[in-house]
């Protein structure tokens, strides 16, 4: 099986940062990881609210992100481990995940009916 | 002549914030309109250093910073003047513009041979 490729913390961009992030699905998976200390399996992020997110969607935004540089992955038998990566991202960007992920919360409190 | 859009403040998302600024020249762009506090022409950013930014290339990053609500334009005779939004933008998301311009500055003081 091949080795699952993640960025040296050098070659994280914020470009990449801002591409992954600027889908709202995506940005949500991002921010349960992030919540979640220890490493959280695929399947604890296969729905949104009332929403399902189709398993090829959640690997394909899962695949986002560990190419962006916000989390990082991890093969355990069957199951993939996933951990956000947002200790090194602060310390090289310092407050950007904060602010990306405060604008979105902040967002869904300014609009319950959404 | 058609009135230009300009999304009101309440519209305005996250993820076309992070989608405007995900293109490294157009989050150059913006920077450049969010410095300089009265309106700036057009022309004044057609020029990134030593690369010269095609005229059809610079109308599209505008219009895509105008659309996502980062910058009001405003057509005085044959020019186009702009500024920034950055201070309702700034309420409504604290903090989120000043985080990705600082992580765009800080790559380029990072890595000053690029």
């Amino acid at each position: 099986m091949r080795p699952l490729f993640h960025p040296a913390i050098e070659d994280i961009r914020p470009e990449g940062i801002l591409h992954a992030l600027s889908d709202p699905e995506r940005a949500m998976i991002y921010a349960q990881i992030a919540g979640i200390g220890a490493g959280g399996a695929c399947t604890a992020f296969a729905s949104m609210g009332d929403r399902v997110i189709p398993k090829s969607s959640l690997s394909q935004h899962i695949k986002i992100l560990r190419e962006a540089g916000l989390i990082h992955c991890e093969r355990q038998g069957v199951e993939m481990r996933n951990r956000s990566r947002c200790g090194e991202v602060d310390e090289r960007f310092p407050g950007l995940l904060a602010a990306i992920l405060g604008a979105y919360a902040h967002l869904s409190e300014k609009t319950p009916e959404s």
